[in-house]
């Protein structure tokens, strides 16, 4: 396992950096970045070298610390504070932890309001840092809560990378799949490739390999292929925001395979963190879909896989349907998706 | 359109060959390569020069004319010549067309038996040059019945390529989005890429925008979100072999979008030839299902999208439930999948 975490805030002397994995070389290089700007911290997160909803989360509350450090000489601290607060959250918008990491921060400065610049700093430091920490704790937690839903034996697929590099370490999807497979050493993983950027095949099964779990890796069209076979018991993944009647938003695809679950009357979980859940919206219709570069469809390797005057939609994220989903893997226990109103508002 | 032949026979002096674009350079280079021995044969279909349920019958059958021409000055001039028709049968086992054009060459072969081995391969040549005809005016024909079940602007999702290079011309599955174009300039067209080989980001785009039909390219995972938002109101794809029982094999991919059609409540239409249907078999369990090599998934453009020590099964095609088929586009008209015992046994 990645026992180390995969992003971190390193102090030195009195400011200090995000040290994080650069997930764009994964599986070709494992190498850490330092982050000691605002604009490094967007520009890491708009071009996926962080990338992962609760990764992106704590980059987006270390980007606050180091946004107060850069201003720390400035007038109106507080108000170009904020300007930089809301330059980091527009770097990608359908991932709800970004923002929720932020309003985290906001609550730190607001009660530090009369302090000075630098004492705000350190406060915002130390809120991060502590986001941070748990992360990791409330992913073994629901890891462990996933794993006692595993079939013994089962056949697990996932889609993209919910594991990790995700997150700060451990893993939201592929923490269930660590925590099962430390109880059973006979499960069987199925990773979608997970096109247009393949996190699946490229990340998935570099942290599945790491931790020695056995991996099969599979187009996103495949998964019904091997649900039909018999081959598919169980499905997760992870989220990048849950409104408050469990419709869930998550990689482009997901939503595919949670149809095919359902045909083949496989259960599907998401496995998220409560700050994936956003209780202020209504429904997956509320969720702002990302439409990123035409070009990550159309070029792998460096090279064209298709005529470049094409026309491409590359929607990030697709919403699975609250009615698809068996149950939403939390730090505090499994839900159903009509549960979330009563256990989280 | 693409109005000349994708692949045809060419004859020359006493002997032939056939002449076929190579698929493996589209969209790059539309390069047409002679294949004159049955070992050529062999490996064009093998390798995917020429792929297509369709095209891949043809090439057979011409396979089997070069195998007469081949073995003229043999003795036991038919016992060898039935062992060369059971090697080109085993280049690919998925597609029935393969099988069924080598059926109608050894009928050619028992009513000449007793003639010799250069007037059976004459009598092979004209077989075949006859199914190459025909396939165009079959497609024609599966192009207009199909067409006439397409919405008014339409927006049609289509799986792979069954165009005009998937067999001799004009395309089954791209026949009817041909003939729905003629008819209705607004439909537009979704192409799934097609993982592992990209077919249709490759093949069906560039067929398309010869055509001038306004065509996106999404990826494999990405039909569900179309369908959701509604603009797709229509799915239509090729088979390589339909069962009696109308369960359908088509290339990987297939059952997953015909899933989310069904939930989605939009139409998912087969358009094949009777020749693809193989009324020898009771359901899509008696299909073999090719593996082929697992870096088809592993390497793209050349390099790896992911660890190469990862495990990978790389099915060719999945088999579509009957009841997930609202109809098979044929050309003797459009049948429900339980309609086709009567029609054509």
């Amino acid at each position: 396992m990645l026992e180390e975490k995969t992003i971190e805030w390193v102090s030195e002397g009195d400011f200090g950096y995000c040290l994080t994995v650069d997930q764009t070389l994964i599986p070709y290089e494992y190498k850490k970045v330092k982050i000691n700007s605002t604009e490094g911290v967007y520009n890491s997160i708009k071009t996926m070298i962080v990338r992962g909803a609760p990764a992106i989360g704590i980059m987006g509350a270390h980007g606050c610390s180091i946004a107060a450090y850069e201003l720390k000489n400035e007038d109106n601290f507080i108000e170009k504070l904020y300007k930089k607060f809301d330059y980091i959250n527009s770097s990608r918008p359908t991932a709800v932890n970004l923002s929720w990491a932020i309003k985290s921060q906001i609550e730190v400065v607001e009660k530090n309001k009369d302090k000075t610049p630098l004492i705000i700093y350190d406060e915002l430091v130390k809120n991060a840092v502590k986001l941070e920490n748990e992360d990791i704790i409330i992913n073994k937690k629901i890891g462990d809560f996933g794993a006692s839903l595993v079939p013994k034996g089962a056949g697990i697929l996932t889609h993209c990378n919910a594991g990790a590099l995700a997150t700060v370490g451990y893993g939201t999807a592929l923490g269930v799949i660590r925590s099962a497979f430390k109880n059973d050493k006979t499960i069987k993983v199925f990773a979608d490739e997970t096109r247009p950027r393949g996190q699946g095949a490229k990340i998935t099964t570099y942290e599945l390999l790491r931790d020695k779990i056995p991996t099969t890796l599979i187009t996103d069209g495949m998964c019904s292929y091997f649900m039909k076979k018999g081959m598919i018991d169980f499905v997760v993944t992870g989220a990048d925001r849950i409104a408050s009647n469990g419709d869930s938003a998550n990689k482009i695809g997901t939503s595919t395979i949670a149809i095919a679950a359902r045909y083949y009357n496989i259960p599907f979980y998401i496995a998220a963190p409560k700050s994936t859940i956003d209780m202020s919206i209504k429904s997956g219709d509320d969720i702002v879909i990302e439409l990123r570069d035409e070009n990550e469809v159309k070029i792998v390797n460096g090279k064209p896989i298709c005529p470049m005057e094409v026309n491409v939609i590359n929607p990030s994220f697709d919403v699975t349907d609250n009615g698809l989903i068996k149950g939403i893997i939390t730090e505090y226990g499994v839900f159903r998706p009509d549960e979330l109103k009563d256990v989280f508002s």
